[in-house]
């Protein structure tokens, strides 16, 4: 890819993809972890991959709107009539879509391309370790969800099994279980590099709450007479 | 202090605090560090000191509304007033007001009774470690203030010296020079125990986002034939 296209492409992505600073960051991040990846594999369509890369979230702001819609399938197709409007192959257009349309973790709809192969692995490997946490916290303090939810007795729930949404039930619910789903062999090596980040993170977290409230409720209780 | 005060007191906090679990969680977290922190300490008055854990944020909304206003100031007043509307002591009063006032880190108004050191070091205690860290990533979550900074060669800043609010700004101007700050012996335990985490959390994020960025700008650069 020539520094003119990369530039189009890229001008593209900061349009679709509003004012916030922390979504861009995320484009990059996952852009440069990709090029990380290819290193390691043959073959790689460079230009499909940057591409996708770039565009792979500029469906975020309709699945925003309406969160009937998937923003893959969305972004993919956003993409696609992008690309062919400004001249680019209909092959180049479809290759695209596709590592777009299956960056997403469903069961239905995985990646075929060794290139969405590579996405894939690149978007998720932003969910692991440290960056990982600090992105799920982050969206927690967007959206106004709790860093976690109380059991009946008034202690802290570590998450299992919890139906309200929290920073905790979204650890045991979707970042704990990341570590096993990648498809390139350096995308599972920095997934693992970063796996006791965030398991050190989590435990250490939820020692220091639980910790707090266990001898907190205890404590008090005697010094408001119920005991 | 008897059920039916405490009762009083933490649903006139639960009104003055709005709909947000994440800010009434802090509450119950301080006021139990509190209490651990008291268990340390000869002749703590329990009932100033849960009077004034229960009602220390209660000027929040104020200072959101309108940012000049400090919510310590506004909170102690407020405190001051409720508690003269409902029979308490005047002594009682102004005792909850001064630990509420100075609850900040405000080097010209710093704590001087017993609770109000309790209180200060209670607050304190819950930015540090991995809680600390989790609140300060919601935190910018709410504002949308973004996780880092870069430099002027793309690359991620580490939070010293920048002028833009960021995690890793807020991280190296105010989290990381706490550790020192307690008036107590248990407050400074609890820091000290917990400091570990959010130190080892800010490395290895930093070192996750640096490591990409430095890898892929480079490897970019390649890749779009600018090197």
């Amino acid at each position: 890819m020539d520094k003119e296209t990369y530039t189009l492409l890229e001008n593209y992505m900061l349009e679709c993809m509003g004012d916030s600073a922390h979504d861009k960051d995320h484009i990059y991040r996952v852009l440069y972890n990709a090029i990380d990846i290819a290193e390691a594999e043959q073959n790689v369509d460079y230009d499909v991959l940057i591409c996708a890369c770039l565009l792979h979230d500029i469906g975020r702001k309709e699945q925003f709107e309406n969160p009937k819609l998937c923003h893959a399938m969305v972004g993919g197709d956003k993409a696609y009539r992008y690309l062919i409007e400004n001249h680019f192959d209909k092959d180049f257009a479809d290759k695209v879509k596709h590592c777009i349309q299956t960056h997403r973790y469903r069961q239905n709809n995985t990646p075929q391309s060794l290139e969405a192969k590579i996405l894939f692995d690149a978007d998720k490997s932003d969910a692991t370790g440290a960056v990982g946490i600090a992105r799920t916290l982050f969206y927690k303090g967007t959206v106004g969800e709790p860093l976690y939810s109380l059991l009946l007795d008034g202690r802290v729930s570590d998450g299992t099994d919890d139906e309200k949404p929290s920073f905790f039930q979204e650890y045991k619910y979707k970042l704990e279980k990341l570590y096993d789903r990648f498809y390139t062999k350096r995308g599972n090596e920095i997934a693992k590099e970063r796996q006791k980040t965030a398991v050190t993170f989590y435990n250490d977290m939820l020692k220091e709450v639980s910790d707090s409230y266990d001898r907190g409720i205890e404590m008090l209780k005697k010094a408001i007479g119920e005991v």
